[in-house]
């Protein structure tokens, strides 16, 4: 049982593919060490100043555009003008609270619970994904009983203060408290043939766990596509038993779907769908509003009011009018121009030219994904460990050649490949192109 | 040492001036209901539905028209030309996060800081204030050592699980932690005519209290309007013994803005400035963006950096530049429109008006606040005791006469006089005929 801190995404972001202090410092980076301080978490050693963006692209103060293959919220495209109009339109008319009902808030409600499963009818709305987690951890302690939460050991679940607790990959030192347990991701790394049985073994031993520390088990919390632990996608279906094991043990599943919902993942809306499990809570974020600060919690009503009874709970910009003409928005982006579809046709694409890539170059060590969420394994040639250094190599690389991209991963050897859903087939080979170049130079 | 879970704000409005099952349903109430269960706090036994908004109005799908003297979150008017046009355009233009220098954020953040204490020259942007307070005690815990909170009785910081620790008025049922407690708010009722001796009495009492319980202190929290506990504004200087109290035990004074930041007192820009005190870390959110969603926490950079030595903090949507945009928008319409000193104006008009009617209205107790936040006690006539029944009355008749109100306080008694800063004096005076109408009838 791995209870101890691993490396992590915001690690690697942090102390890796980062601005360090005695980089170069141009006047914009001091500016803004000068505003944020040691919360400042620039990209790169020479940090990029952005004036716009379209579509995939985003654009530099200097004229260099840029191959947008990291940031996911954008999902629908940079400034999607559907959303902007419906940002700009609603914002103008009114912007208030759910203390006052709104028809447009009720209608993005029964828009977003079409995509969802049947029991889980009520949202709690929030402005971030950490709130939503926050909110999801509580729910599934006061409809359980138990305080225990299970998550993976490079997984972030965002930054609360209980959502720091469950999101191993944020500790720079310290452990987890007692009623977390980290266990390992779903990986063939870790569980070979079987990842379906060894994973669900592994939150077994954490529920065992869990019982000699005397803690009832709360809930599973698991982003469905693993994204910081390194994108863990097949086989599909492998989160059922695990899921199976957490229920029989009295805990929920809580699918943290802020990375990979929103149909990213191509063959379904949700991550969690892909594995034909049902959760009990569902937590999403980023993509919702394409960049419009939202989020929210699905949860079935009787686990809801279990919990409204201890506490009031009430989010002053959650389910404002503008967050729901946004997320009408994505909803309408999504469907009418078929990004799904995309995110699985496109996603295949590039998963097939990162795979030839793979064939011809040894340190492409491994290739998985689903969809537009791709992992792409670096390692020593020799001796095929994971090799930070060189991910930090080809990230500045492909810089160089105009795609922005991040790492992932307990050793910060993963391409996190994210592109926009809107992404074509000229810019995904364009992506293809210069990783190539990259991993060669 | 009152370490009880009081009445309060959210309970309030919760179980007392809210719809509760058994009340008439519309149509869009079932619906809202449907959606969003045991978490939905709609206002009124039969709740309004909104369709637009403008400067101090709010308008019905019925056509009527409502004078806003409840929401502090569209503070320089809803609807505002100028925040609409700065949100359309940058986020048809570039929304993305702080991984990357966008212009427009480093801007703002010291637009901001230029109504700061120089000390807390390090902002971190968040999405809510519920955010802003979490992330805030975490930083006075890793720069004190300690763990204890000391709150008011009756405060509302927020909605994560450790805010809501130090939020009384939002629990229902079970107490507060032993590292948080709870103490009289700074009133005349508690402490005649010492309100800073007694404050400061019911801080060292706790502070000793924290000693027998084997916790440090770490922070007094508390909103300087005291907004939940019913508002207690005066004598302006009350805060200061209470924080030199604090700090004397080792702890940090954490200013809570949210409520009276953004020049709505009138005499300063930020609450805590009418007491002359500088806070260690002040936190702030709803004015902020005029209900674009964001929020902060301004720091010392020794302060920030302790807490970011043991975990990464970093907020997906914390400090886009749309958010940027609205705050800039929303400090230039401040200052351009001279909204503070509007506060100050109509507020003294309000404030006098309401202690004309005060004189001749014995339910009407005490009248008290600074700028455009007051509050008017209501009490039984015979007994002078606090009149929750009444101040429901008179919340429905203030908003059959066309009037948004809402409750505070200990025993939910409170009047929350609490308009836009754009207020005018005809508003202002609107108000107070509905008030005086409302009281007699």
């Amino acid at each position: 049982m791995n209870t101890q801190t691993p490396q992590g995404e915001v690690r690697q972001i942090l102390e890796m593919n980062a601005f360090k202090p005695g980089d170069t410092k141009a006047e914009a980076v001091e500016r803004r060490l000068a505003n944020l301080g040691a919360a400042s978490v620039l990209f790169y050693r020479q940090p990029i100043e952005m004036v716009a963006a379209q579509g995939a692209w985003m654009i530099a103060r200097d004229g260099t555009r840029y191959l947008d293959f990291y940031n996911n919220v954008p999902s629908v495209g940079h400034s999607h003008p559907r959303v902007v109009e419906a940002v700009a339109t609603q914002i103008g008319k009114l912007n208030t609270n759910t203390r006052y009902i709104v028809a447009i808030v009720d209608e993005y409600l029964e828009a977003l619970k079409s995509h969802l499963p049947a029991a889980l009818s009520n949202v709690v709305m929030t402005c971030s994904g950490s709130e939503a987690n926050d909110l999801a951890i509580r729910v599934a302690r006061a409809a359980t009983g138990g305080t225990g939460i299970i998550v993976t050991e490079t997984a972030y679940h965002g930054n609360t203060a209980l959502v720091t607790e469950t999101s191993p990959s944020a500790l720079k030192r310290g452990s987890l408290p007692d009623h977390v347990i980290a266990v390992p991701p779903p990986s063939a790394g870790h569980f070979g043939n079987d990842i379906a049985g060894g994973f669900r073994a592994s939150i077994e031993a954490a529920i065992a766990e869990f019982g000699r520390r005397g803690i009832r088990p709360a809930a599973l919390l698991a982003d469905s596509i693993f994204s910081s632990d390194g994108i863990f996608a097949d086989p599909a279906g492998f989160l059922r038993p695990a899921v199976e094991a957490m229920r029989a043990a009295g805990g929920l599943f809580i699918a943290d779907e802020v990375q990979p919902g929103f149909a990213r993942t191509g063959e379904a809306f949700w991550g969690f769908a892909r594995h034909g499990v049902t959760p009990d809570l569902v937590t999403m974020g980023k993509p919702m509003g394409n960049g419009f600060p939202m989020a929210g919690m699905a949860a079935k009503p009787e686990h809801l009011a279990s919990f409204c009874t201890d506490v009031g709970y009430f989010n002053t910009f959650g389910g404002n009018p503008v967050a729901a003409a946004a997320g009408l928005a994505v909803l309408d982006v999504i469907r009418e121009q078929g990004l799904q579809q995309n995110a699985l046709e496109t996603g295949r694409l590039l998963l097939d030219g990162l795979r030839d890539i793979a064939a011809s170059e040894p340190r492409v060590a491994e290739v998985r994904g689903a969809g537009l969420f791709i992992g792409v394994d670096l390692a020593e040639e020799e001796t095929g460990r994971p090799d930070a250094d060189l991910t930090v190599r080809v990230i500045d690389a492909m810089r160089d050649q105009g795609v922005l991209i991040g790492a992932a991963g307990r050793y910060g050897a993963t391409l996190k490949v994210r592109p926009p859903l809107c992404l074509n087939q000229a810019e995904a080979e364009q992506f293809l192109s210069a990783f190539r170049a990259a991993i060669r130079s």
